[in-house]
């Protein structure tokens, strides 16, 4: 093997387990940086040259460049001061299987380009499914993400519509009505912006009123659904969701799918976030109703410790996605394909080039056993919890919302300071204890309102960083309330 | 650091080096397995559980499954008798920074969110830019997938119309034209798949007659759009293609770009392929008219030696794209974001999540040096160049197609078999071939005919296994002419 072709061999393994124990040693102290970089725009860039070497250089000089202007300017997903928008992990044995996926470098677009990628997918998908209690008419697919899983749940809801979107298109068309999506005030970006992609506009997306809990009203979506039938739109695809990304709230599936089922229309029920819950026993429920769903996404890159990209979609109508979807031009015929032997997942989605994600996942499920994985998942539920005990017993700080998973939103109200400052105080207060780089947060806005939320899910965390998150909290608030009190 | 949290760090640190010596072992004899996967349909799944695991299981048996189970069913895509499709290659310095990537396992949605990962992406896309000579008015951002990359584009180019479609989207206006959009004959599937999940509808997408050498012809694109503009369409997008699947044609871009500019349409320029041979100084020609383009995608992953995935996606319109685009929730506003100091990616596509690719990108281009990389690519061609002699040479075999980059297309014409079974014949002859299991052929079909492609893009490739190919394709070509021969 000449060195012309790769890298010397030597040198890979010399680096590369240099590099295990990088990572390993990064991993056994991942609060040893900062949570949130702190770095400033364009600092990381300014010290990259502009232009690329035309000589090699040596692996020395690209990991020191890597230690010491790459890792400061990260942001540490994996510390356990996380507690972001929705926290991930990157575990020990998903960095294995994700090496292997690099060594071999396969390409799962169809059975014939790896025909264990294709079955291996087909396994993980089968038993992620069995996990969270779905029945087996549902069939899996892993997509990069939940914004792709959800934009091809509207792709197939639109091609069931059987109107010859698929030939004729959207546009210049005189026979078709406008067409109208739903899906609550409070549910994903991804749900809207999948209505911009398809060409249903934001005008096609609407948004239905939640209750005082932020959950779909069913009520409100079966008048919108009834006025929009009057004025000649045509409705076809409700997104229900299980975990909205503000306050984790959970649509009344059953309910919502009560009206689908009446109005004909596609149910997705968006469960990337809560859907991984539901392989807790006494969480199961939150899927109720999810098994009468058209499709459904959950993504293990959340909440069950897959390392980013896998995000797990199920349909119960996989002819009716092929159709949305597949094209087979001759150069990628197969007779196994032809015979309908074999599944080809390029027919199912956007993508045609796949990287081999399912080995991943069942490294993860079998290293730490299901019953490993919903011990975890317990245990942040059970963490949020006590910082949901902690916030309502303080008089400083109020929860603005259930908390069903493991995502707590509230907001400082510290009585010497005037109600209407508490806005920039909770702005300011969410930046202070993000300075500290021992934790970090993010925001929302519920009623109009400046919320902080903190969302537990990386398997580092224990009760002791949640602990002293609240310790921060609590002690900026005291500061910045000295500053702003009257 | 307890091992609830995760795997135990010692047993990672001892079987991720073992992986380590796996993986170079693997790759310095990538030609131990045969490259096309020998299992049947179904074998690779009858060998798993159906269900997962309550309980761990050990790194050990993960192992042994892998070794025993999925191994032998991958098709080998770094075996150096890969040549199939188009060639990738899964190089020793970007396992060393994909194991980083899946370590740290940051999410590079946002600056904020691992500013390194968003500064990182914007340097090596700049590096790529100059290295294919694209100017520096096209900005540049990374995709999964030339998929994803040219439905980007069609998006983008569907906002410029300026015609509120994401706003008010296609369906039920009566004051939208039918939209059309154009491409070869020979261009990829991905961009008439983007035209139907975009809405425009295999009507909408109008395939432009080739040359006999399988180039998009100007006058017939030219024809077409004022045929489509009297007829009451509205033509909108042109892709061009630098490298089509079948027989790498090269479309006229420059002619194409004078239409596009005189019609006011969006020129898309697909170098999926084809445009890393641009960095190679003697073939930078083939992106001539690309610079005058919309937004261009080159895919790392196919011809620059970088792991699945990495598209490459440049536009000169990235404010347009992101009008596509952007959706900005309260969630994922951010100081830095609000001030317009930092560039938060997510706003340039359909996808949220976003792993660390710049960093392979990084790693690779540093390690091989352009120099490294461009001497790679030049000895790919010269070896097509090869193989291109010796079916010229030969009696019993046709060349089908000019050979601009490293693919050579190509049938069997034995003069003993009547013409009317060459078609059967070859498609037994690459069966046969692939089945040796020392190389691995795609086909395609060419006015008609069943034609064999031999692709060359792994960096472990030398003359000796094109050399070899091309004795197995004249061995199995006796035998089958013999079976034949009336």
């Amino acid at each position: 093997m000449s060195s012309f072709g790769d890298m010397n061999p030597d040198e890979f393994r010399k680096y590369g387990k240099q590099l295990i124990d990088w990572i390993a040693d990064y991993l056994e102290q991942p609060d040893r940086y900062p949570v949130l970089s702190r770095v400033e725009p364009g600092e990381v860039k300014s010290q990259l040259p502009s232009a690329p070497p035309a000589s090699p250089e040596s692996m020395e000089a690209i990991l020191a460049d890597f230690d010491n202007i790459i890792v400061p300017g990260l942001t540490h997903w994996n510390n356990p001061g996380f507690f972001a928008y929705f926290g991930v992990s990157g575990p020990l044995p998903g960095v294995l299987a994700e090496m292997l996926s690099a060594g071999i470098n396969v390409n799962a677009m169809m059975w014939r380009t790896s025909p264990s990628a294709t079955e291996l997918e087909e396994v993980v998908m089968n038993w992620l499914r069995q996990m969270v209690g779905l029945p087996d008419s549902f069939e899996g697919v892993i997509m990069d993400t939940a914004s792709i899983s959800t934009l091809t749940a509207v792709a197939a809801a639109r091609e069931a519509l059987n109107l010859r979107i698929r030939e004729e298109g959207m546009a210049g068309r005189s026979d078709l009505p406008r067409l109208r999506m739903y899906t609550s005030e409070q549910s994903h970006s991804s749900v809207e912006k999948a209505g911009l992609v398809l060409g249903i506009g934001q005008a096609g997306v609407r948004k239905i009123e939640v209750d005082s809990e932020f959950r779909m009203r069913p009520d409100r979506l079966a008048a919108a659904i009834a006025e929009d039938r009057a004025r000649g739109w045509l409705p076809f695809f409700v997104c229900a969701t299980v975990g909205t990304t503000s306050t984790t709230s959970i649509d009344p599936v059953p309910a919502i799918a009560d009206i689908c089922e009446r109005e004909e229309l596609w149910l997705h029920v968006d469960g990337a976030y809560g859907g991984s819950a539901a392989i807790v026993p006494e969480m199961r429920h939150v899927l109720d109703g999810a098994e009468r769903a058209d499709s459904i996404v959950i993504n293990p890159h959340k909440w069950m410790f897959t390392q980013v990209d896998f995000s797990a979609y199920y349909t119960r109508h996989p002819d009716i996605q092929k159709r949305a979807f597949s094209i087979l031009p001759e150069y990628l015929r197969t007779t196994e394909g032809d015979a309908h032997a074999v599944k080809n997942f390029m027919d199912y989605g956007v993508q045609l080039g796949r990287r081999f994600r399912a080995l991943k996942f069942w490294f993860i499920v079998r290293t730490f056993g299901v019953d490993g994985l919903i011990e975890r998942i317990r245990e942040h539920i059970r963490m949020a919890h006590c910082l949901a005990e902690w916030i309502d017993a303080s008089s400083d700080f109020e929860r603005v919302a259930p908390v069903p998973f493991s995502t707590v939103c509230f907001r400082a109200v510290p009585k010497n300071v005037p109600e209407s400052q508490w806005g920039a105080l909770n702005e300011k207060l969410m930046a202070a204890v993000n300075a500290t780089g021992e934790v970090f947060l993010s925001h929302t806005k519920l009623n109009g309102f400046y919320i902080i939320r903190l969302a537990i899910g990386n398997i580092r965390t224990e009760e002791k960083h949640v602990r002293r998150a609240w310790e921060l909290l609590n002690a900026e608030c005291g500061k910045l309330s000295a500053e702003y009190a009257v």
